[in-house]
């Protein structure tokens, strides 16, 4: 029900992947072709590694395609790790606190997908989450309850491990009220160094994820194209639906699989598999 | 690039046509099926004639789909007659002075379409506004611009006739600076009494707009159709794009063509013909 | 840090009360005199009676002095009772589901003050509300929790009852959390048909509240003021600052205190006991 | 009725100057001491250089004290050269495109005080820019006008001379239309190097504007500051109100006097005579 993307590499001008790439992630909160939804218009947010301990996150409930303070940050802001996301609600409101990435401390993540009959569940998840942490929620969504479950089982330690664990406590608890199938998701991480990704439903049929090819790959294939001439071993992008239809150049993230993306063009892919904990007391 | 709706006839709670009717405006501000564009995300407005001496204008940059207050004011809001309007931008902010209808004294105004190039021909359409009312011009679209310019030509007087020296006017200003088929539109306007429409483009093909027909025809085509068993003589429903699919219950209204509706089921037909008009000096 | 009022009495265009009124609400948003704090420009909310069967609610994030849709909505809403809160925020963000009144079903909930360190509370205060109410919290206000453990608690069945129960389990939570002092508050309920208003602080230093006087004592005293000739001996105000100066016009509601407004000019008062009711297992 | 800063020197983030500072920008839009009205809440506006030919422009609607995005950009942009407005809207509507700094290029403006009957005047000032430019003006304010005649009458020649024959012509206008006393304003400009600032008003009793002192004076005055410790004889603030009481910090720029800011500590003064021109024909 959104769309989101990653950059990890050289420091880019955000516009260039906002704005200036065919199909990119405005044109998908417009129209997107891969979505469970056409429109992605129920809020923006930008969060971006630079200047200060901690990220930036711009949060906009105006849809990205027509949100203009969007566009200006986008221009005059470079950075080597960002993350944008274009919401289209289901059910939760329209308010900068819901919109992604939810952010704590060095920490940024970001949702596709949903938590099943959430409104049955959304008792039990927060109270598994760490009673200190239980006053930073200050949305209403289900993802940044999941974000904060699993900051709670230990996700500045180890991002997969924490996320199977938070998995698996959602899915538990919600066949404790009956709900099957309880999570569809890609979920984006980044610390400011690091981006984790994982794709990954209960029943089996995750919402779209794909990785960019190696930036060698690419010029291979497209020898003439100039904005691939630019990019370096370095640069790494996970988006939930491709930006432009040249084949080879995204490599589809398989079911219930968790990759690992850093500097020096790293791309670990491993099985993700949700780990079952009893429901809280 | 927008779609409208028109209602006059026995008081009516909102939310029946806005929400609550299959492929009503609001399912339009998502998903249109005739539109220029799918999605009229840009913001809503809504005026209605009830409580006091002018009529009540809602506009928010919201999508319609998406924005509470609309909903709440169309679930506690009865009128008599009403528009509302979905936008889809095409170059000018989205702000709320810039979302249909425009409002002066007990007149509204809404339009799908555009002024074609409008950017070289503001200024001079600007200057053929009455002195007086220039200052009451607050956002920037064209719309605003062709309300004003409808006014100073008479639209108090004679709605169809003053819009037919205006488009003339707009159309002999534009080959002025060389641009043809100048004017694309659909255009609603009200006084609390009666309703005008009309169907008009330069270039011949104008966008879509269609009337309900009349409540007895309704009746003998679907005589089980409960929403349509509380249907009177006096109402009627002038739409961009029909809300259902049942056939019969809409009639186009003819390319180049005005509508004058009237309490009592009045829907008079006539052509129309821009007056060509001299630039402003 | 809000101010709030509400009007029970014959139906009244609601502009007459938020707008026309020396010192009104709006007024107050810009410049209180009498609040913890001079601006309250953090949004505002109007809960109205009239058409359908639940209040309407219309809430922005807008300061109410500059609000175009407030207006709008004022001056063409009719109701025989409203309620009207303007935000100062202290802490939690601005938006519109954490703007005032608060509303489930026919019930609507305003509040100025505070839950002393509320960050610290709030789980418990949470875990207090009816699972079955939970997932309908859609903000991260104080108020918002206090209205739900309230319903718990039986606001619906005894209003003044269920807020002495939810102000004593407040101060009991508090205690354990070693937080002194822990409510500050003049409450507002309405049900449609009533209205209570409540002036109570843990430290018996409870933010001002007032009652207007009965219409007769009203003309008495101001044989010639033009706006109370229409006042009947059903209208009442109860407001957290007087709208005007002049002498005799409010009555202050005394610290610790209850009141219950009904039609007929009903003022009942009595005293505020908060009941001891031990925190949340 | 707004308040506005400038920063020329080292570059410095920017929030440092906006909410770090005691009674800083944003502290004055919540209570400005010396301004016309005390509450500056009907917008905000950033304009920064850095990356990129032109500035960036974040303009929001929300009051600058409670706008979560205007922290997190000032918290993450560094600029040696920035803009910062806060609104207090007197007649225009309260959008984005009547929120200062207007940009043209790489010029960037901002005004504090009103032309007085704008609405009298509105039409024929808009008719002294320069039909070119005419269409490029988004909003309704008398400021984006003035700074469209200034662009007319040469502003990116002489910023200086052409707020001269500016104001000249505004209050020629003004005259033609028995209006006195026209221009009430301090001005800032910018065009990425330098940054103008004009105080002046036609009855001779202007805004107030204040000029910091050298870095070397206030580490004289004070020496143990740390904030003045790290400051270089490049580092020079223009603001409307005094950000802090430390006598001899500022220094006010007298009536009808223009200042020229330059890198390198550079802070020229000389006298404002508007140049009294023509009203357009």
């Amino acid at each position: 029900m959104c769309r989101w993307m990653a950059w990890l590499g050289q420091p880019m001008l955000i516009e260039e992947l906002l704005f200036n790439s065919p199909h990119g992630i405005v044109d998908q909160s417009l129209e997107s072709r891969m979505g469970a939804e056409t429109t992605n218009g129920d809020g923006v947010g930008l969060g971006w590694y630079g200047i200060g301990d901690e990220p930036g996150v711009y949060r906009s409930v105006q849809p990205a395609w027509g949100d203009p303070n969007l566009r200006e940050l986008a221009a005059h802001v470079e950075s080597p790790l960002f993350m944008t996301h274009v919401r289209a609600a289901i059910g939760s409101p329209v308010q900068e606190t819901n919109c992604h990435p939810f952010r704590r401390h060095n920490w940024l993540f970001v949702h596709n997908g949903f938590i099943a009959d959430f409104h049955l569940l959304r008792r039990d998840l927060m109270l598994a989450i760490d009673p200190q942490l239980f006053a930073a929620v200050q949305g209403s969504t289900d993802t940044e309850v999941v974000f904060y479950v699993a900051l709670t089982l230990g996700l500045e330690d180890d991002p997969i491990a924490a996320l199977e664990r938070t998995v698996g406590l959602i899915e538990e608890t919600a066949r404790g009220h009956g709900v099957e199938n309880a999570v569809q998701a890609s979920f984006g991480v980044a610390d400011g160094e690091s981006l984790w990704a994982v794709r990954y439903a209960s029943d089996g049929h995750a919402r779209s994820l794909f990785a960019s090819a190696d930036a060698g790959s690419l010029k291979d294939l497209y020898p003439n194209n100039e904005r691939f001439e630019r990019l370096t071993d370095d640069d790494r992008l996970i988006v939930s639906e491709p930006f432009s239809d040249l084949p080879g150049v995204w490599n589809e993230i398989p079911e219930a699989t968790a990759v690992t993306v850093r500097h020096g063009g790293v791309l670990e892919k491993r099985p993700f598999h949700p780990v079952p904990a009893p429901a809280p007391a």
